[in-house]
């Protein structure tokens, strides 16, 4: 169980979903020589894309512009990026899309699966997204779904059982999200910053979201260890497991 | 964080409980070199002991079977065990049982405890043990919280913050026990069963908790890899984590 | 309320469901007089069959093979047994499966309905089973819903309101499942052991079902009368009752 | 297990809480013969009689008023009662009060115990009468567990381990009170409105429960068979069962 | 924030829900000068005629009955009233659905959105005509998702956050809904009233409801002031708020 | 119903909690001319006072040095404070302390009551404080219950039945805390921050909290209108609602 040998895979709904939500745990991958793949299903270019609306662009240059700005951001933590293009707002699932996502799996043979949280009242992009990442995570392990050329899939085809977590949402309690992993990305940081200002028209966010790093860096201090009420520069990022996590030691 | 360092710290209602629910474990961090220590807080004598009843035996000669016992399964899993004897059915949650935690807390410096969840419809020392448990490792940490003698404690002598883990109950969803990490026991398992046989009188359970065993096995097997319907050996023990998991790399 | 004229209707995702997770149940219907019908959605052929697909078997030889098998399980337990062949790995739910559905439940007249739980993590045919099958339940009571073939039903063919139950999932905790009925199945239980035999390909499973129902007769024993600590033989399945139940006395 | 030789506990916190939220139950328990008996923990003298207070009235006038209506309640219901007079508004838990249900239990060896939910946040009282009432249930089944003059129980003065129900609160939602059991109460509910009609202070409560009556009965129906939309005059009861239920056939 | 000018819109299912579950709030609106508009998206043609399929009329016929009670019972609460004729049992979920509603939450600018519960065992056409209504809420929000007609919308047409309600389902406590607001329609409901008996093929269900409001009216008084143990003839309606209410006050 | 004249009250188990995690409440209240009382149950001398402890400072003096701070940051927020020196680490519940609570409740005729979260793995006060709060205010409500004094409450000592918020604890997620309020505290703010700034000791919290209603302050803004991603500078505070809302207006 070498982690230097894993493989992160990020099913995102839009195109910024995976930078600020977990920008920390692909560069802190790609820094220990992990493989890093984010799969974008949308550009998030109806959804998430107001302000170039409101500047009367259309939508083929919003879909370039978002796609600019993610290759960037991805290339920034060190991910590779593909782009499904399954519109968005609503991204609606299909057997079709669900194909592609049980290939891309096992082209990739991921060791860890990063998506969003099954309820959101806010964006059922980002259900959907979801439900589509663990249906397709499924059906990959199976020898008898075939691959998307209609061939049987070899025994070395076909995927394990990678562990799933949920990333953060943007209003956690809302979307019944309780992290029960808390993710020490200290080390990773510049590199998430680098990321998320790689996305100019949110720039609001920037900050934002690195309150939010040292929001949940206090909470890794706090579970895991004596709480003097001494500062530190502790940066985190929660998530939340999704199947039981399968160890050799208690820790 | 060398785990051959740590430090197990079990909470157990009676004394029988570390056994059957959490001896794998036990005997997994003895077998890496980790120190483990058994805090019994009573003997079971009136709640688990009925066949002794039956047979008319008296309260201090039951008490004395159950705590040679209970030391025969500590020694066959390489744990240290320690006898609170405050009573059970019902075990009574009072200062001077916390105080005394506290201090347990304080000498053995856990890096990790075990306990009961906190609800069992079936038994109600049970929870007291686990809400005792909860509330000396919090104590424990504060430096403001003096030791039993009355004196303030040293920096060295306050505890970090260990996770805890709920092992498992005998009817876990009566329990609200959702198992969230699955512990893989094959190693360790002919310890357990070799504890486990040091409790003639509920002989009748050594077939139950292999049996248990095998089950959380197939269910570390399912959770780790692919599903291809083969036999396997992997013995496992099922725990619930009750508060947020700190780590580097997720996985 | 004679329950000797009962019918139970069991809807299974896939061919082997119904005999490990509620042969008990049946074979126990089947005993006192009840009609017994299971409705298998699919073979299982891609999802349930790895162990073929590895050996090279192809598609509709898989079928044939888990057709048969079924066939002769759901005849040990002295149930009837239809297959709908819906296809599996996804089971995908569609309007006209829901309408074959709502023909079969006018037809059948359940007063009991078995099937799978709303929750599954490992395996999304099981809940769209349950969803089909709770759907064409609500329908098929409906007097403006119309037959398979157009005509209008009948006051006859119209359906009461059966309950529902769940079966016991391979990992319950992990699916939502607290069981709040123990089914007694000491009696049917050789009869649930010789459908399992009819499974030649999961001979691993054969005592793993027993094992469980074991485990299950414990908690029968447990929640019925005193815990002397004694031993028993009475086995045992679980179940989650999904609606109230509607009772004259409170037993 | 004939029903005819059952005995039905109930514990109650008030004197009045019994009439209002079990009296078709306990009516319809007497009129098939079994022997019910309620155990009053306290006669609500100070937190359930705002009328009297108003008045003028004396502590000892109105636990004696209470106490009056109390018993012919429970007459009309034909049932027994005992009062334990342990004070209300707090209704304080206590060792000594679960000694005295712990004997109370094994005098009256319930076949069924009938009480508040765990929760109230109206009324704290509720929550503690029940925690009281399940812990007593837990010890009585200790042959371990001494009875209160000190003695050491037989076989037979220990008791089983009879089915749970909790009563209806007076606002079910904010009680965690999901009725899993609805009771058909309509040949008893003339008893109940007799009952009812024995606490003339709470006029104004008859008609309240009632209403609640005939809506618990459309549920009856609308759970037990076809819905027509036809009128009928069933009235029921809800109560939620605590721990699983224990049968041979499933219905 | 003038409550005066807001616009209420309340998503039914089927031709009746509207009156008997949120008839009160609908017609207190109306009556302080708020707008109120209805949204039928099925007339229950199927589902909730049973004794007009019972006198054996067709299915047009039906349609044509539940449609003109519906427009008597909401110009008896002064709102307006739309049907989408999408059909019921079941009533399906469509793009082309969501794409009218999107365009009706944009016409009618609701400052305010009553829906059904998320969950109903009893009515799959509850929950999905909630579905559609959260779904078409988000999606008229955003600036990217055209209109009906194609063409992108206004920074006028998008519309705000308008806060959800679920209103009371008809076993709320089968449905998950847990009441946290209580509104006091004790002026309106003589309009509830009169809107109720526009429909006189469920005459059985005016006393129904005129119950439920006596007794939800109950507990606006326990939650609003002292229990004094009082009559008063508050009468109340329960609702289910689905995101958190933003306000000033806390109150 | 003038909220100018309401009166808030704050039940905080330490001395600093009402200032970081209520601040903007109580300012509020303040400014618009309500009353505002912090009841602080101790003074968080032994679990939320390292620093000093590490200094060598003595138990009185940390009394002392956190009861000035509170005087001080109370007097910043335009509220009365009052002491009830309780202890802490751990706050024992006691029957008198609930007596004195009962007795400020009546004295105070709170219209809005703020406590803490009913659950906390972090810190057992919490809790503690809670239970106590939510239980005085129960028995402050009943006529039969005495004033501390032994004398029977007049019509007016009695209290109504204020509605309860909760708080937002230190880790949201692991406490069960959903907001369903989002307070605007835009205007209240810089009021907080300079309550904050009487708590020298703690300064990098600060920072931490100004954060946080930043970050509240967003979902405000969310919740009320439409997201278009522009900048806005709205504070927040998030609360739980515990018993539902009382009105005459959805909104």
């Amino acid at each position: 169980m070498s982690e230097a040998q894993g493989t992160l895979l990020v099913v995102s709904a839009h195109a910024g979903d995976f930078v600020w939500r977990a920008g920390g745990a692909i560069a802190s991958a790609a820094m220990r020589g992990d493989r890093a793949v984010v799969a974008c299903l949308s550009y998030g270019e109806r959804g998430e894309s107001a302000s170039q609306w409101l500047q009367g662009k259309g939508l083929d240059e919003i879909k370039a512009i978002r796609r600019e700005e993610a290759e960037a951001a991805a290339s920034a933590l060190g991910a590779e990026i593909e782009f499904l293009d399954l519109g968005d707002y609503p991204l609606v699932e299909s057997r079709e899309a669900i194909v592609k996502l049980v290939d891309l799996y096992r082209r990739v043979q991921p060791t860890v699966v990063l998506t969003h949280t099954l309820h959101d009242p806010y964006n059922g992009d980002h259900p959907a997204a979801a439900r589509m990442a663990l249906e397709a995570r499924i059906l990959a392990q199976a020898i008898g779904v075939p691959n998307g050329d209609g061939s049987t899939p070899t025994k070395e085809q076909i995927i394990g059982a990678p562990p799933v977590f949920f990333f953060e949402p943007h209003q956690p309690e809302q979307c019944d999200f309780t992290p029960n992993v808390l993710l020490d990305i200290t080390d990773a940081f510049p590199r998430k910053r680098a990321a998320m200002e790689c996305l100019p028209a949110q720039k609001h966010m920037w900050s934002y979201y690195t309150d939010l790093a040292v929001r949940r860096g206090v909470q890794v201090k706090r579970n895991a260890g004596p709480n003097l009420g001494l500062p530190h520069d502790t940066m985190g990022e929660a998530y939340m497991r999704y199947l039981p996590q399968v160890t050799n030691v208690l820790s």
